[in-house]
């Protein structure tokens, strides 16, 4: 089932809504416990997407990805590199990526994103599906320019518009067997099987509910393949994952 | 005027109030925007602090402080090392810190924190005041030994309870003229008035502005001053600004 979160064109309200082949279902609630059906269907020409969520909190994973399987490390490293992205960067499916002032380009990351459903902490490995809600794509935006020498990257992650997230959210989806795609300006640049993660899904979040309660509307970012590059003004990069959907964010200078 | 939120012993509704010489009056609304009394004073002996808020985001910046005015820098780094703890590592005042597994001790950090009551960005440092609904203490309780050895800070300041706040807001307080301490079982450990902060407290927000759309609930720690040290089981910790009140929070092993 896919969620989704939009406008309607010119209105304010913010509305909610199942993907369906003849359009999308407007539902109300919780998505997370609790909603039903309202008996509108919108055409997807005449709405405004929106991120599929107001995440609680966002965190990433570096440099997450080997080339080929051969080259999966034997150990896994005993501290990960963890960071947090703000809730003010993060935008829908279709809204400008904006370069800041005094740089000129930025990079892309495609990624899977888990959107965690329910409070949990000091979990295993086995048992971190259940506490998943579902999967959308990110664009892990960041301005290497900003990343202080001594490897502190929160301004280089921060600034607004620099986490796209969507286009909607996948409840039904095998994280293991999907592909992980970018394509700048219509060439595909990034295209890896999740497998080829060094830290695995499963892995990351029992690990992370070591160290934090996890809660329901928190969103992992698991890192992105290699070849991520950098964009301009004028591009457009979409970050697709084929059972979720295509995440595209045209880019412009601030 | 300063601002709490709290439970009454045993119970589980979270309230709000004003604090009083005659004790906490019982408040209902949106503390940043619009409030009444309830007509109900609580004494401070029967209920249990919570933390003044629930922030957005918490946002951290490391080594602040010098140990006395000649030694403030003429030029402030370009970068400064900003970082992110997690909504789910704050508690409040009274609430044991828990000392993850595998390490015995963790470090205190008694801090000035600003919290922001107006989404606003790109404001000058003139303008940040207006946009400070108040003030509060916080302990930025930290394992250095999470520490990724590359710099990335993430582990090791979002363990759960690593962010005691509190106990109050204040809404009326010259950020300028207050004093930073922190008591260890009783001794003074901690002593700096903030002017002794490398980059100042509306400089840092201004900053940070330029870089994220800041909002309502958003938190900012604005450093420790020299001095912090290690706590252990069993150890006692109080941060305190004197016109805002002490943050109490016992140390227990996990």
């Amino acid at each position: 089932m896919k969620f989704a979160r939009f406008k309607k064109q010119n209105e304010e309200t913010i509305l909610q809504g199942i993907v369906t082949e003849n359009g999308i279902q407007q539902i109300e609630g919780n998505i997370f416990s609790n909603w039903k059906y309202m008996g509108i269907i919108h055409n997807e020409e005449d709405i405004e997407l929106l991120a599929p969520l107001t995440p609680r909190h966002v965190i990433g994973i570096g440099a997450n990805y080997v080339g080929k399987t051969e080259d999966l490390p034997s150990e896994l490293p005993e501290i990960p590199v963890f960071f947090y992205k703000p809730i003010s960067s993060v935008i829908g499916s279709g809204k400008s990526i904006v370069i800041p002032n005094k740089i000129e380009e930025v990079k892309f990351e495609s990624e899977l994103a888990v959107v965690i459903g329910k409070r949990t902490s000091n979990i295993t490995e086995e048992e971190v599906t259940e506490f998943i809600f579902g999967y959308t794509v990110a664009n892990d935006v960041t301005a290497p320019q900003f990343f202080h020498k001594d490897g502190h990257w929160m301004i280089g992650k921060s600034f607004d518009t620099f986490t796209p997230l969507g286009p909607y959210i996948e409840t039904e989806l095998d994280p293991n067997k999907v592909t992980v795609k970018a394509y700048l300006n219509g060439d595909k640049i990034q295209d890896s099987v999740t497998k080829l993660m060094i830290i695995p899904m499963r892995k990351m979040i029992a690990g992370l509910s070591s160290i934090m309660t996890l809660e329901q509307g928190d969103v992992i970012l698991t890192g992105s393949p290699l070849g991520a590059g950098m964009m301009r003004d004028g591009d457009d990069i979409i970050c697709e994952i084929a059972e979720i959907g295509g995440l595209r964010n045209p880019v412009k200078q601030g």
